[in-house]
């Protein structure tokens, strides 16, 4: 039979998309403010004749904005269809020996789909009970190592000096750190590239940027492992970005001032939620991330996430080992952040907690 | 070493995206005419606030139009970043198995890239003299068949009944008709699709569409055989179609009249072309899709090849066995058409041919 053939995987879910706008939407970490101004400048004097054109197959003005903003060379970025297709291709071209790849066993999710999706073999070493990656647990032998900083879902960071370790303690592996949610407060790895040649650090515009709906990430990397991922993606699909994704890309990363603002805003925003909670019985680790991975000391997780949805708050609750009793909230605008609070406020004082 | 573990690959070169603008660019088949109007409108009137949000990762409104357009249900129907995206991802889903799978050794050259990166084995049935697939090759066994119909580089297409006969004579295979230049005078397979569940119709946005800058490719099959597709693209990368992209194919696909229009206008030209570039002494397949794949009685195409580039005319040559005295040219407007062909004329006549 034609189905005999057919390789079976069991595919990632991501957050719920409602299509009600009424929704006070925290379930998928998306920024609560607008693109820059500039990427909506670009759209509006955008010429859609163009279009019928092939973009750039190396969308050479997104690397370029890239690599200056990273003090880089343009062959030391690689760009794709959002950090997921950034970090499957990785998977694809780095991750093809026989020894288990690493990542935490309380991690983001895709890292075991991809695995599975390419015969990928893994091993996933525990947090330790504060949620925070043991660096030790890394130097064994391994097929490479991937891990998010700060971690998802748990948003907790590890300092600079404890990524390092693992990079230096590697060299015959290649390191992926994944930073997507990095520009909310954590210590990012771009620093150490020109010192180590198996690091990979991924990014991405969905979060910090505020363009999930444009689908951006990017890799930085040494100039051979780039050149790889290039070989890799020139043979699963040349074009990716189309052209108005590398204009609107370009635009944003050149805007550097509303790139600091907006992300020092959902900062301190997400210091006065961890105050807030933390005063209603919450507890958490200290994220550097635009969500807090929340528990409480009495009312489990399941029914808070219940009854949220419910009020039309969406947050996210993932039914898994060591983690079942959490949810992800992501830090919204304070206004919304205010109204999640009052929630939970009025619902735990009528649940008599 | 870190490079033990590495997948290498030999990528698929692109034909070539001159930044110059005074090009007169037929190497990559794009359009001569400009995209529906109706995806200017979407684009002009696009709030631009809307990208900090995730886009619809079934890209729901992409997919129903395209189902109402084709007479399908909507789960009938696959998207992706363009057709490469489409067909890689088919690649990779399909053919999981022993025996190699089966297209014709001239052809699309991406077909033998994907499945070198996904390590499936394949083989090559030679077309005839005519540059025309033999259907009874493709009646052995083997694990899976993909086909362009009408095929690249030739432009030569197959009646649908001989399509048939490798759709039927296959049950035990998926059979994918790559039919990215179908819309410029060839039959479509998708009147099959209601009797064969193991056929997969691969259409394209960049070419009959004008949307090359955009990417946009989609798939049509049973509803079982895109089940197994999105399950792999859901565990490759969620949100592959953007929020423009959306929302501009949406536009583009409703626009059936312009849509007609500028296809027939194509295929016209195309026939004249064909008309002035046989007085020319060039002979060639007869082409259904917007290009021709011609070689001259007494000029090498390689020769030819250069002069045009030198006058700034950018045709695609292959250096490949069989068909390296072949240029393929895109058909442009009837303008540019002209162009072409008063430079050969002039050419050949001052070489004395």
């Amino acid at each position: 039979m034609w189905k005999d053939n057919i390789r079976r995987v069991v595919p990632y879910t991501p957050g719920e998309q409602p299509a009600r706008t009424d929704i006070l939407k925290l379930n998928t970490n998306e920024n609560p403010y607008p693109p820059s101004p500039r990427v909506e400048e670009v759209l509006k004097g955008f010429d859609a004749k163009m279009l019928r054109r092939y973009p750039d197959p190396e969308a050479k003005e997104l690397v370029e904005a890239l690599a200056k903003r990273f003090c880089l060379e343009p062959e030391q970025i690689f760009v794709g269809v959002g950090s997921d297709d950034v970090l499957a291709m990785a998977f694809l071209t780095f991750f093809n020996g026989k020894e288990p790849i690493l990542f935490p066993d309380v991690t983001y999710s895709f890292y075991e789909v991809w695995a599975s999706l390419f015969g990928i073999p893994y091993r996933c070493p525990a947090l330790d009970g504060h949620f925070q990656i043991r660096p030790q647990d890394y130097l064994t032998a391994n097929g490479g190592i991937v891990f998010p900083n700060p971690n998802a879902p748990t948003g907790a960071a590890l300092p600079l000096a404890e990524v390092e370790k693992i990079v230096a303690g590697n060299p015959d592996s290649v390191v992926i750190v994944d930073e997507a949610y990095v520009d909310f407060g954590a210590q990012s790895a771009m620093g150490l590239l020109d010192r180590y040649e198996n690091l990979l650090v991924v990014q991405t515009f969905s979060k910090s940027r505020s363009l999930a709906g444009m689908r951006i990430g990017f890799a930085a990397g040494s100039k051979e492992l780039i050149g790889y991922l290039n070989d890799a993606k020139f043979s699963f699909n040349s074009y990716t970005m189309n052209r108005l994704t590398i204009a609107c890309g370009k635009a944003s990363v050149e805007d550097e001032a509303y790139f600091s603002e907006t992300t020092k805003r959902i900062a301190d925003t997400r210091e006065r939620m961890k105050q807030e909670l933390f005063q209603l019985g919450f507890s958490f680790p200290d994220s550097r991330a635009n969500f807090l991975f929340v528990t409480h000391d009495i009312v489990p997780a399941r029914e808070l996430f219940e009854a949220l949805k419910q009020a039309g708050i969406y947050v996210r609750y993932f039914p898994k080992p060591r983690i079942d009793n959490y949810l992800r909230i992501t830090v919204g605008t304070q206004e919304e952040t205010d109204r999640l609070t009052a929630f939970l406020k009025k619902y735990l004082k009528d649940r008599r907690v």
